[in-house]
């Protein structure tokens, strides 16, 4: 069995991700667990870290350790200013932040990336997850750039050239998903359904991308008024819901390809994310002509992994290297 | 002083405001709650109405009665159907239902209007209103017809030709606010203000206005970015929102328009609502080019009593009657 060479860290608002990884950036071992930074048990960041690494330490005292995600962030445990967009893998490293724990163990933390302008966006752990995807997937080194997906609470699109994140967009669609249902009128006449109704989802996504309506604000009301009118039942409308919310951001996302003489038609993309809302998204993407968007697997320990060979934690063979 | 003619009430999802009106349309006293039929008392419709209007009834036995707004809902005290659109006066007073209480008055409720279609509409409430501003406002009755908004939590746009309600659109503006601001993270680095700020609001507005976004699921994460990067403070934050959330109501608005050779730009129409908020969405309409959107002043009393002229409920001078 393969040595431990890294304790590697996903650590967002509101869960926590630790694998213990070889030489080769496979995983030995996992503990997932719910003490997302705004989640945080008594005692903290450090007390977490050591009831979910420590038992690592013990056996492996000289392990290295990287995290990455909100707990870089000004709510964090250290905060790791963001580094500027365009941003390459070797940008991430000299921007990560190092916190000593109390049994001595340095924590490296991974900034997140922030791209200036008139709507600045920011990411916190999916830059890491696109360098994740990059390092296993060598074909979205393109000439003409790739297009990544990360469907979610807030769902990013970001623009990859040159192993460089050119520029990203942040649609808020799962948390305005949630918003609706369970704050507005619209969840009034919604009942839960154990099983997807993927007609309805479809239909959401048409409606949104179809032309003639004035937008996502007036297209949300529909799913109560085709509940009036008998058309979609109480079980039909959260599906029917998401895929509207979900069709209005690829519509807007192809409207932004469009401006540079391209379209989802016929692109190929990757997602990443967990399976069902990536096979959701690859659904809608195929309404919008869209057949090739396969989901990049482990591409968070894959990217923890790869930042930590280029920042020397580990001795590994790095793949493009920059 | 002038003698009471009718009772008229506007009773919705979250009050219930009652007018005792002369012969000519005047109110001559005003009651209100917040008994809207969500939130009713105990002793449900009947009593609140006694409570509301019993004295005025005392004193005069034979007033008629007249309601309009959510009281006629499938959730109201008795339901008055949708009419279809295109919809008249003269529609609204053929789907009149009568309920009958306990002191033995008749309430005549007005009924909704339903527009059909891939996107279905309903409107309670405003349909009585804009046959106010109607009534108000013989120029409203052009050749080309009249365009009447209606900001609020489901803010209404409707489209009137020859006296009659062709079609509409409701936008989940005012709702989708509250949702955003208050469950969802754009909340979380917002202080609440006590005067408007108008640059940052107008700032809202124009972002969603110009293209080169992909859209208001995109644009409202600004929110929070231009905080993180200290371009909108904390009191700031929920006047962008708000401009953000109304600017991309108008621009759907005028792209609706655009379709039809027409742009809010130079367009003269009409508001109804509270004036604080008539007075935002006239600020947002002029960042369109909009320049010519007063208010209609006691729209609903003077809805309410045309409707209940066209009914035969009172003896009273009918205009542009059809």
């Amino acid at each position: 069995m393969s040595q431990p060479a890294l304790i590697a860290l996903d650590w967002g608002t509101t869960s926590l991700r630790a694998y213990l990884l070889d030489a080769d950036g496979v995983a030995l071992d996992m503990r997932a667990s719910s003490a997302g930074i705004m989640k945080l048990p008594e005692g903290g960041f450090d007390q977490t870290f050591e009831e979910t690494c420590g038992a690592w330490l013990d056996a492996h005292t000289q392990l290295p350790v990287i995290a990455a995600g909100m707990v870089g962030s000004a709510q964090g445990w250290v905060e790791a200013p963001y580094v500027e967009a365009p941003a390459g893998a070797s940008a991430l490293v000299a921007g990560i932040v190092q916190v000593k724990t109390d049994r001595g163990a340095t924590v490296h933390i991974v900034p997140g990336v922030l791209e200036q302008g008139t709507l600045p966006n920011v990411m916190r752990g999916e830059e890491t997850q696109i360098f994740g995807a990059l390092a296993s997937d060598t074909s979205l080194e393109q000439k003409d750039g790739a297009l990544i997906g990360l469907p979610g609470t807030h769902a990013k699109w970001a623009f990859v050239r040159d192993g460089r994140i050119e520029r990203f967009y942040t649609f808020m669609t799962g948390e305005t998903f949630g918003a609706l249902r369970d704050h507005t009128i619209l969840g009034r006449t919604m009942h839960p359904s154990s099983t997807p109704d993927q007609p309805a989802f479809l239909r959401g996504v048409d409606t949104a991308r179809d032309a003639g309506h004035p937008g996502v604000l007036a297209t949300i009301f529909s799913t109560r008024t085709l509940g009036l009118t008998g058309q979609l039942t109480a079980e039909q409308q959260p599906d029917y819901l998401s895929g509207l919310l979900i069709g209005h951001e690829l519509r807007g996302l192809n409207e932004v390809l469009s401006r540079e003489q391209s379209a989802l038609a016929g692109k190929a993309l990757r997602l990443i994310g967990n399976d069902a809302l990536c096979d959701r998204y690859r659904a809608a993407l195929a309404r919008f002509g869209c057949d090739d968007a396969p989901t990049v697997a482990h591409a968070t320990e894959h990217g923890l992994y790869r930042i930590a060979a280029l920042a020397g934690l580990i001795a590994a063979p790095v793949r493009a290297a920059q």
